[in-house]
């Protein structure tokens, strides 16, 4: 038998999933991504980070910004009263990561915030580094872990 | 020496570059990007799909007016009065593709528009698809191909 | 003596309704509306529907998506952590019906968030159908239904 | 034959049109749209607009607003650099006439936006008024006259 | 020792503060601000105001709007589901005083609420006064009261 | 007698000025403000920002998104594909000073889209140090100069 998607009602057509009655509990949701690029477009980002932090700086406001506007964005998404999004970077030999963290005391979980922050964050960094390198390539954009909620404790490779 | 980024002025800050002195041409821009699943839940898409066609329906809608909305997510662009923005879809082994293509007579390019069509197309697949796999991940967002403007057609995989 | 328009001080300026001493309580609105159109416009609608159901499919997804944001687009409105919101559509023998059903568990009543979300799925009707004809009328949008909340039960039809 | 869908592409699914071949004209168009209330509910509409004008005058704001957003309202609309948008109001036996006008010097119609933004004039005085009267109704709403592009003067009423 | 900025991390980089342990407690906010004009620009406004208010009645409802859409402007604000945001007007001799009032029940101040509520309706007169007057000055926008939460009542004037 | 209001029809409704028959000439617009705190706000707004410059960083972002909406927030605004926004920050004895110049090729003046990345910015400025000082207190926002257009250059402090 095939699962059910939640968004899709009896007939097939799109639907919003009522949060009525679910529980209000804390919930958080940490989501990654990463964005490669060559070493020059690379050594411009450290370096033009270096005095004023501009590139990532930007990109981490973009992506706080993004991740509150996750439900103007994301049809099915509900709008949420979320306690904070914060964003994170790392660099790595060939690219940085993004690691974005969301959080709520609500009715439904804060994964598509926490990922749409990310998302939004390294579409930043293309666009601040797109003069050096149009070849840039996002990877690994998913969900790392989620706590909170009837499914209670999710990470990225426990079995599903 | 290191090269210049465009949105970094000489003191490291972040600007906005001023378009003003640039020519008004046609311009196209496609971007790409995959999100793999595992086989139930890209059954369940597939079968959702088939009466409806409301889960890629619903990422259609939503990657085109996210692509819309680029220059009031991504800090440093232009809002731009773009001639189209369209989202077709691919089903293959293991998850589906989005390619997204941009177009605009104006004077500056398109590419953040098909890039944020592309991953808010993939974001809101994964919302619609989450509660049957939480370990979607998205991988392979990049830009495809950019015709007009000063740099002329660029391809991915050419020597950058 | 005329009655008092709640959005209107003593002053006669519009102001927001305090909602801060309301109580919470479970809330469900029901709105709907038509659009007639000629005969072949309703065809193609029917028949672009068959294979995906496109027309419906985006209408009812701008429905949604309108619907959340009715607060940034009715002045007096406030910003709802709405439960859900669906758009269900029935075709008639000169036209289509839209329905739409909000829910909320808050201190306001979510009737503006139901028309709103009809009237946007409603306007996405005709710019998907204009091509075939401009003459389409909007007709009959107005709240079906309402529970919760300090006046309780109403229905339209019933004495007001 | 079933005359064809402009939004719907040979595959049935939804697209933007692309208007970068289209040319650059004057384009208006005039929308308009009723919402008939009790006469208790429009008699205090008149009164508090005495004074101060606010049920209409805000229901003229959100109009203008609300047409400027037409782009991030409806999926398939391009964003446009509209002239102007203006929205009047004429009190009738049962309700309440608004008549809004949009136009642009561009590459497609601004139908929309003044159809949206007669929507959510209408929407607005309802959200003013709904304490009196929940029972009002928004009929007729529709477009007028439509003028520039290919397809020339358009009015409701010609033969379609 | 420097006193430590809310929004700023132990490494320097912007952050949302987590409100999530933040008590629920009534709060209010009262902001204000002036804008200074030529004799001729207020006699104007003033009379404009006389028939039907609206240099005024735009200025308010922008503002509360405005307001509403603070934690879309303000990049480490959160979304807030406020009871209610107000706008009021005073004529001074040289120009226009704003006073905005916001209040929520909720884990955070509606400060910024008031404030920019305030600093758009300010920027609305300028709007539609700058035919007149192109050196109209706005000043004074500040914080004048603040009701609930930890740091409890706080008036300006008195000992920070 | 008294000049009129652009924005103020014969009738004293309020109105978007159709700019359809103006002139598409090079604008530019600069406006500036200051915003006063305490020493110990500003030593920290200074410390918080040598190692990363996230404070004023924030608010340049802020302050550029905040211009590139304009039309949204400011009722009578035009929506305009602005060339460029850019945000200037210095530190003067008692406070801070925004300057923000935003230009376009166009029909209409982009005074507002200048004086509103100055005001966000402002505004993002007093979030960031709130929690040091509640006292700070926003002056001087003003136009200092504007280009183009019917009425050519004009300046602050200039004869109006």
């Amino acid at each position: 038998m095939t699962p059910s998607l939640t968004h899709i009602d009896a007939q097939g057509t799109a639907r919003m999933v009522d949060v009525g009655e679910k529980a209000q509990t804390q919930r958080v949701a940490v989501a990654s991504g990463r964005i490669t690029m060559s070493a020059a477009a690379l050594a411009a980002v450290r370096a033009g980070d270096a005095p004023k932090g501009d590139v990532l700086g930007t990109a981490r406001i973009a992506g706080i910004m993004g991740g509150k506007r996750t439900a103007d964005l994301i049809p099915m998404c509900h709008p949420l009263p979320i306690d904070a999004i914060n964003v994170e970077f790392a660099f790595e030999d060939d690219g940085i990561r993004v690691t974005a963290t969301a959080s709520l005391n609500g009715k439904t979980g804060v994964e598509m915030e926490a990922l749409t922050a990310t998302s939004i964050a390294l579409l930043t960094i293309y666009d601040m580094a797109k003069a050096l390198d149009k070849g840039m390539v996002i990877n690994q954009v998913r969900l790392i872990e989620k706590r909170g909620g009837k499914s209670g404790h999710w990470r990225a490779g426990d079995a599903a």
